[in-house]
């Protein structure tokens, strides 16, 4: 039996999370019983929700306790399969974790054609982290012709799509990333019409500066001070789809003052606001549109992605960490195997 | 010539309005010009609105300035006209103000049959208060039946009418009003399933204890410390129709911590919240339904209201500022002559 290589939440973290705070378990693979089929990982997806899963606060999904391994959406190979919907060799999207091997029943397994696109695709441009940004822009943002559209993380795997789906629509996409080099690949590769840098000390004015006509829709992914530099350049009726809040997974305490809740009141009551949080499966029904669009998308090269890839599932943690603080350049990605 | 009663603005408020902040003037009644109307003021209604208008931050509408007649819907009898449409005695819907007499071109007038409602109605349940509630509750809460709607200010204009349209559509409808006065009226004489007084120093646990199945809607009209016993309670998914936040419009400072709006934000992508800021003219296009329901209903019995009626244009301020304190009971209206 081959060895499991297993990265576990061996502490819960408190604030950011720290190197000590993962195990790293080598197991035993698991064998598949009746009905199921043996994975191998190949393919790990970091993405900033796991940060949640590592809290207890209450949530859309259930909490991670001591000693479990860590959850993820990976892409796989079928070893050895008891289940007639897959054979060894398939090449599956599934959610084995942060591990070398899993079983399932193959419930949560979707096949996978390589020919169609890089394997990968399926954890970030082609899965979950496009199908956040099409769903939340098109569903909630509804962007339209000649509208600002101003996206945070904007290099990351959901900002960058974000934008180039705001292009597709014929509005203008602003992104906010950090450092100069993330910018200009925003204008340069990815076609973004402004590119605002939140470590520089003028942010807010630089934002001003590339919304002359206000923000009509922030899709918000981190929350902080990009939230502050974006709230007074809302227009009225602007909408805010709100999927991840980055800035905050590591806060351990009731920010001080002053409040700033009845200043958003007032003006979500005197701008027309509309605020709206969701996760990507609230918007499951959209799938099939989703697949569809954004293939021809990629192929038609109107959308383009950028991967940071790690080599080996021992670099996760430090590479999940540098996430939170917005080292990844491009979708964050583990190659396991 | 009569007199032309007016009351001003005359000192911008800070903080609550004080009766020195108003001023009565006798004007001379206009003369009605080419194509213009004389109208006489019959009913003026008194709104939370107004506070805004008598700030100077940027809202939806312009600030009134110092010494100008306040802003106000009023219903009136038509006095003189120059114009075809109208003609002496007709009873219109207007925008006079707070002042006996005003001229317009028309065109912000419209007809009403006094043998259809009481003509002050228009003012209330078959006016701006009560195309508010059906709007944004039925645009934005959208409440299904067994889910629960919460409503504050409940025996006021807006919310003793978002309680019964709610339950026309078969969900609970829960109030919160000042004392057990407006508490039993809420549940003897309109129909909700519940009443909570906020002035009751148990109103957190009273709240959860009427809603055991949590919160589905919230239509927000208050904010202050009815949002804070209201926010834990929000389901997934729930729904935040926002068109005042009374208990704010006398703040002063943005007000100190700790710093809600983190805690907000994380609620609403974990819960999958929807918040949103509307007046009524943005659903002006429900006009026609609004008008069909509401007057069937009440024809039905099924939509109840009540007025709490001022005489006199002079007791205009008092009312005014007992309306921002709670101290109407029903829709407020000045009986004006």
């Amino acid at each position: 039996m081959p060895v499991n290589r297993q990265v576990t939440m061996a502490v819960r973290p408190v604030g950011e999370p720290k190197l000590t705070d993962f195990g790293i378990v080598d197991a035993q693979a698991p064998s598949p019983g009746p009905g199921q089929v043996l994975v191998k990982t190949l393919w790990l997806s970091l993405d900033p929700y796991m940060r949640g899963r590592m809290s207890e606060a209450k949530s859309y999904a259930r909490s991670l306790q001591p000693g479990d391994v860590i959850v993820g959406g990976t892409v796989g190979q079928v070893e050895a399969s008891n289940n007639n919907a897959f054979k060894p060799g398939d090449i599956v999207l599934g959610y084995a974790g942060w591990q070398g091997y899993y079983v399932t029943d193959g419930s949560d397994l979707r096949k996978i054609d390589p020919a169609d696109a890089p394997i990968q695709s399926h954890l970030g441009a082609l899965g979950m982290p496009g199908m956040t940004a099409y769903t939340g822009l098109l569903n909630i943002g509804q962007p339209k012709a000649g509208e600002t559209v101003v996206v945070a993380a904007a290099t990351g795997a959901v900002g960058a799509l974000v934008g180039q789906i705001a292009k597709i629509r014929g509005a203008r996409a602003v992104g906010i990333a950090g450092g100069p080099e993330k910018c200009k690949f925003l204008i340069d590769e990815l076609g973004f019409d402004a590119a605002v840098d939140h470590r520089d000390p003028e942010m807010k004015a630089k934002l001003k500066a590339a919304c002359p006509d206000g923000i009509d829709v922030y899709f918000e992914n981190v929350g902080g001070a990009v939230w502050d530099a974006v709230f007074p350049l809302l227009n009225d009726f602007a909408r805010i789809p709100l999927c991840g809040l980055i800035a905050h997974y590591n806060d351990t305490a009731v920010p001080e003052g002053p409040d700033r809740l009845p200043g958003l009141m007032r003006q979500a009551l005197t701008k027309r606001l509309t605020l709206r949080g969701f996760i990507v499966s609230d918007f499951a029904a959209d799938g099939p549109a989703f697949q569809r669009d954004m293939s021809q998308w990629i192929r038609e090269g109107r959308i383009r992605y950028r991967e940071d890839i790690v080599e080996g599932l021992d670099k996760a943690p430090e590479a999940f960490i540098g996430l939170l603080r917005g080292k990844n350049f491009g979708k964050l990605l583990v190659k396991v195997a």
